[in-house]
């Protein structure tokens, strides 16, 4: 079904009971998937007869036409001179003040031996980010209080350091799962890495390949599976995979029984993200974008005196735009539209178990009471998380919850590996969380950051950081592998020290 | 009595041994109220022989006239010529700073599906409104703490969320003394709804009847009892009575029997305002007003180095000015003039129980003790609240004392429906106080706010947001009832979060 | 001795041999007193030979040259000539910033009705005063941490209040040593008043009088005993006297004995500053005023180039000035030079008490066991005061003490009468204090502020502020009278709320 | 081997194999020293063929060269008309913006009697060091947060101030290990004064010896062991040796017999800083001021548009830059490079004591557990120190150790003498320690500080504010001499004073 069509075609297609719509210079028949569109039908029809590739790149996994449109709703591709045309008319279009400022920024950006610490990484690259990237990779539930409380947690417990004690070699490896890890540092998944650099999730795939350490690659990474696969620097080295359960499991099992063949080595069953949560910072993104560039126009129009608003709006009116283009999803809304909500102990660890001989390890624990059923339901590990503070505001911060399962049920560390993620960014917080009796950390947003600004090597630099701050805590702490490191070496103080960056 | 007059006729009368005054084009004898008036003869006398419908109408109930004056001082109206003078005069009125200010905010507000939070709406609301209703409607007792911390205490409570447990379906409905309410949320009585919106306290009927949830009537609204219930949108749509007890058990029986009559379905009787509190940011709102204006002035009249107040004041005579025009009470003083300083669980209870079958709540309890003893006088329910921190700064906030409840006194959830409110902004916050025993939750002034932004409009946007964040955090808890919300689910913290708003 | 001088003769003696100083037109002999000098003889040197009034009056007691120098030091006064050629000179003498910056604020005052609490009295009266005296006021130990504590202390307790008891009389007064007063609130001893205002401590006196609070006299008034007791409204009015015991004891008891005989109520004997605190803001205020005067020439010539202390300064001088004008004793350091350091309780007390029958209260315990030690020796009282945190640094805020008392020793309460002073600023304050045990609360800088600011009605306005704000906070505390007052009450939390203004 | 040599010759020697540099206008050939350099190879080839004087001055002690280099690669001098070619470019050079800086903050720099605290001292010292010392001497670990967190805890602790006392007679004096000290303060070993004052440790030494405390002198200090000795005021001025010890046994031996023999009187070896730490302030320091020269040359050319760093480089090219120039051991890496990795209690202490009879204190405890060890090792005295917070982030407060071991162990202080450094600013702060059990307190920084700033003068006065802020505190808590200031005098508070200065 491969015909060319013009725009002038395609314009015609318009409304809810023919939808066309172009993307990257395909023409697609949207008509039918008009009510199923996890986002809405109505931002579909904004675009109906017209190009929206803009608005769809950025927030789509690159096979979301293929598996969710049939082929015959697949027409075929616009003409030359219309590819043309429309080329031209990008090319020549007048670039946005945010465009212009991340063009700024990147000519800025430090060379990347400057990058000191993973703060330095994360400054870099929500610089360098367009506006709605960076507030997709950044947003978190609510006011994103756990957000922040993750990552403050871990400034409530210090050392109690070791002396004179010989620290000559110090060995930072550890095994998870099994697995070899140069350091018990785990890149946890996140998904869409294209948003940030054009190699997405290979960076990571390679960087962690390079540096030895173990990636878990997201079900909502960019790339397929099986191109991640294919990127490995050696089929030796091991990937864990992410599975958001799809409600039908046929379909899950499906996707399951491909990662396996694919010669992923552990499933991480995410239970955290069961539906799209509130994340305010990024629905709010295409405002503040929308707001900026008419503010630019009106001073450029030497208009001062018409601020952003005020032009087209007669007072009241605002009243009765009740419902209108706001996507409260925002840009992961769509990606989690299918994700299955009857999961329980009972029946999804069994189910996962008869389809697979692969480690299982259950992602998004997040009280003492379900890590023991955990246990109890016999998974080979669990992650402490919740989801980067990303999904339920006010979720007790994961080293919380490791210090709550260390106090009280201290026998679940004897029966699987606990894991845990959320507010890392330092050496001497991942060795406080091994003191309490993780068996490795997860890092998400650090590596979707350090692959924004410098790709590949941005995510090596990362690990390169992270390992020589881990050496340098191991050997003043007195200890030289990781399993030396012991309750009795961490305390938790009931003050909170004053952080110079939170 | 209804001849026409003169404003040079009324000018005569400008004494406090003959005081009349212009309200709303109608003329009024006060001589006689003059010492009764609750916010003192000195601010009426200023208004002697004049047209005082300005600084009348912002801050008085729309039946106060006829409720306090004898209907032989309404003495009549302007003749035809002079409505017609004060018109043309108030038209070609200069406009102040502050009313530019609201016009120009009026223009830039957002359209309403922008508005994502309570905070968002809150923020419009405030920057909508004149100063002097701000000012009214956001100040809180002395310097505002418990008003903060009736927030704060939110931030202290985290959850211990319960993963893979079937969450597909969701409930969010409950009963309050028997009606349903589509969320655990109750509209609390808030007065003088009409400063922030010329339908008043009728936006909050008619939103509350599109959603589904119950809104408590304030004897301070703007509207009567009965205008308020002609506005419901069934007949069948519960209304809750906020009741301020008239120190006149004649009067204050009067006032029962007449919303009993009206359908009102519940009695709640306010024991934390019985007297004019100390709101310094409602009392000093006129004197800024005054400050900016001669600001203004001063610099229209290029006399600049002129600054606010130093004009026409000699140094030290500022001291002799003891008594003036401060008005101590503020806004709403003149509003509790009359409530009943005598009341007492042993006889205010049983009086009422005699005069109505009607659930009876007592809406005020600010400690354990208190708690109890309304156990023991029988009443249906209690409401845990501080006035949203309007009436005792330090009052312990509301959470606080559910949470001492809880563990002190748990029997008491058992005696009768426990409600809060103070401080809510969020689902998690209803969630939180529905774990800790609390039927439901009540939020005053959200509603105006809601309502000042938006009408109508606002107050159903206010629950949506709720009820979608609500769900969302049942969801992300793992429950599917409101009943399945209990302590466990919750843990204070002996840290505070970082609150990037307050 | 009364001949009179040309300024030519006094300058002839401008040597540590022979040294002579004008003061208010009288030339002084102050060659032998030198060496005694509490603020050491370089200062005096400095002003060898010449007239140093404007540097003596603002620190010194009215009578010090009298008490400190024989009569034949005393030499006579100036010519007349010379008297009107300096009056001259003070008249046309250019004004410096900081009094420009004083008419200015003084223009700028609000009327006194504005002033609607404490705080805003502080915050006027410290705009209205020089630099010099503000810095004096507002100085506290080291880095003034104990200073603020003080007043963070009271934000700690939150009220548990009662409701439906009935509240329509309300008696907010008390006895003191058996004296009554209209609200349980003490004007504390504080020195120096004539800095802030002409008359001194007469305004405190005769405004305690017109609203029958106490007002206990400082040994460091500007105004003599005799002229404070003087001043009271009526005979009857009761004057209490802050003692700092003198190393002589026959001196000491003179003192005593002088204040009996003037009709004084009560000895506060004072014992948390035995010697001068480290007080820098105090110290400072000479080095910045200094800085300020040298910039606005610096401008006035143009030079913007030249910074402060840049012209004369050669780099590396600055090490050899080890000794040089600074103060280190501040303004009141020569007040308590003479001070007793050899006090103990086993002979102080009673060598006090064999010389007065008055009611001996110690003002200045700052721990339990002192308390204690307190109710041993027998006196009538002890007031907690870490003297308003201006002489040691990290002293327990004193509700902190009170606290303490109550929880390990309540006896102590049944013993003697106990007060405190240090950071209240608000009528919830003084019940915080009564409900835990304190039979009064002082206030010191408070009623210096207030008659800085507006002389007597400044204070008068002080305590109708408070009694407004007491009888408001009792009456929805539930209770009517301060012996209701207990502590449960109140309850000390183990967070801070977040205060808007310290 | 002292010929002369012209920049021509020395420019052929540019390369790895033959690799020679000219310091202080003297040629040495570093070829066979490359690879052992500890600040690695690339930074001295960086320079190869070229004079490096500037580079190598402020981070390399003065014998570094006599040391490290065997005295056939000392080459000789240039000769004269180079090294005057050489001082002339010196001299004309432009000054960078940082030294401007330093030149415009010495003039500006107050008389030392203005410097009333410890903190004034070390807001000037910051001021008047190039931006590179000043990182050097400041910088912590990581985020400098147990550096800021050291003083913070003297601010949890508070006193409970005895009265009526007798107090006239003070006595600060101590003795530390048997040495008479006017106040128990140590000057606690830093390293390279000489980065803040052309005489270096000198400054300490002999400011020291004139109050008559005692100096614990640095492995790393600018000058030698014996030029130290010196200086002393007399031969009995006591000096403590802080000994870094060398991983090669003899060297390490040699070392300490050298100090014996120099007359000093104890060893204080050092054990919190066997490697390098992450000090990103230090580190970071040359980017910083590269940045600032560009921006100042960029603003010069009037290039206002091109902001640092876009001028050259193309976007992306930054991420293969991974090696450069950053030196990540910062200024004190080399000085650690040679420290033995292998101590330990069992070994180390009993060597030290086999060959030497100085009293043995081990400096850098950082927990109780190592205090009983350090027991059993029979060692004179433990240093409860992290370094200042150089060294392990998030090690716990010394003062937080201290008063663990008092609640956890006293039989500690009976056994061994016991000493704190780390964020010690006020006399309370030197109290506080000693009535937890501390002997006496070092301070490393602050002499640092001061003889930056005023050199010797600066130490004094340093000295002189410190003992007159304890004598006050002393009389204040009503002690008049150290062995009664016991545990009974502080308590440790539940929350945190808030600071005005860090």
């Amino acid at each position: 079904m491969s015909r060319t069509w013009t725009l002038q075609e395609v314009k015609q297609h318009n409304t809810s009971s023919s939808c066309w719509v172009v993307i990257k210079d395909k023409v697609y028949d949207v008509t039918e998937f008009l009510p199923e569109h996890p986002g809405g039908s109505k931002i579909i029809l904004k675009y109906a007869g017209r190009d929206a590739t803009a608005v769809y790149e950025p927030i789509h996994p690159l096979d979301a036409l293929d598996k969710n449109l049939p082929p015959d709703k697949h027409l075929g591709s616009l003409d030359t001179s219309t590819i043309a045309a429309l080329k031209k008319e990008r090319d020549t279009r007048k670039k946005t003040q945010d465009e212009l400022r991340v063009e700024r920024e990147q000519r800025r950006k430090p060379a990347i031996n400057r990058i000191l610490s993973l703060r330095d990484m994360e400054e870099v690259a929500l610089k360098v980010m367009s506006h709605k990237v960076m507030a997709y990779y950044l947003s978190a539930a609510d006011d994103e209080i756990t957000s922040n409380e993750n990552s403050r947690a871990f400034s409530r417990f210090f050392f109690h350091p070791r002396v004179l004690r010989p620290i000559s070699q110090v060995d930072t490896s550890t095994t998870i799962l099994g697995y070899k890890s140069a350091i018990p540092v785990l890149a946890s998944g996140a998904g869409l890495a294209q948003l940030g650099h054009p190699l997405g999730e290979a960076n990571i795939t390679r960087g962690c390949g390079r540096t030895n350490i173990i990636q878990m690659v997201s079900s909502h990474a960019s790339l397929s599976s099986s191109e991640i696969a294919a990127t490995r620097v050696s089929p030796e080295q091991p990937l864990f995979f992410q599975l958001y359960k799809h409600r039908d499991n046929e379909i899950a099992e499906r996707r399951v029984r491909e990662v396996v063949e694919l010669g992923y080595n552990a499933i991480f069953l995410t239970v955290d993200a069961p539906v799209s949560a509130n994340r305010e910072r990024d629905i709010r993104a295409p405002f503040e974008l929308e707001d900026q560039e008419r503010e630019a126009q009106a001073q450029e129009l030497g208009e001062k005196q018409q601020t952003a608003g005020e032009t087209s709006r007669e007072p009241g009116n605002a009243e009765t735009e009740i419902e209108g283009e706001v996507n409260l999803l925002g840009t992961a809304g769509a990606l989690v539209a299918s994700v299955d909500l009857g999961m329980t102990f009972k029946e999804t660890i069994p189910w996962l178990r008869s389809i697979t001989k692969l480690p299982i390890v259950i992602k998004g624990i997040q009280c003492v009471a379900d890590a023991v059923l955990a246990t109890e339901a016999g998974v080979d590990g669990i992650l402490l998380s919740n989801h980067g503070g990303r999904q339920l505001e006010y979720s007790l911060p994961p080293l919380e919850v490791l210090y709550r399962i260390r106090k009280e049920r201290p026998d679940v560390f004897e029966k699987l590996e606990v894991y845990i993620d959320g507010g890392i960014r330092r050496g001497t917080d991942v060795l406080k969380a091994l003191c309490l009796g993780a068996k490795a950390v997860g890092l998400g947003r650090a590596f979707l950051y350090a692959q924004s600004a410098y790709g590949e090597a941005g995510v090596v630099q990362t690990v390169r950081i992270l390992q020589r701050e881990i050496i340098l805590g191991m050997r003043l702490l007195g200890v030289t592998s990781v399993n030396e490191l012991v309750p009795g070496l961490v305390e938790r103080m009931s003050w909170q020290p004053i952080l110079a960056r939170l």
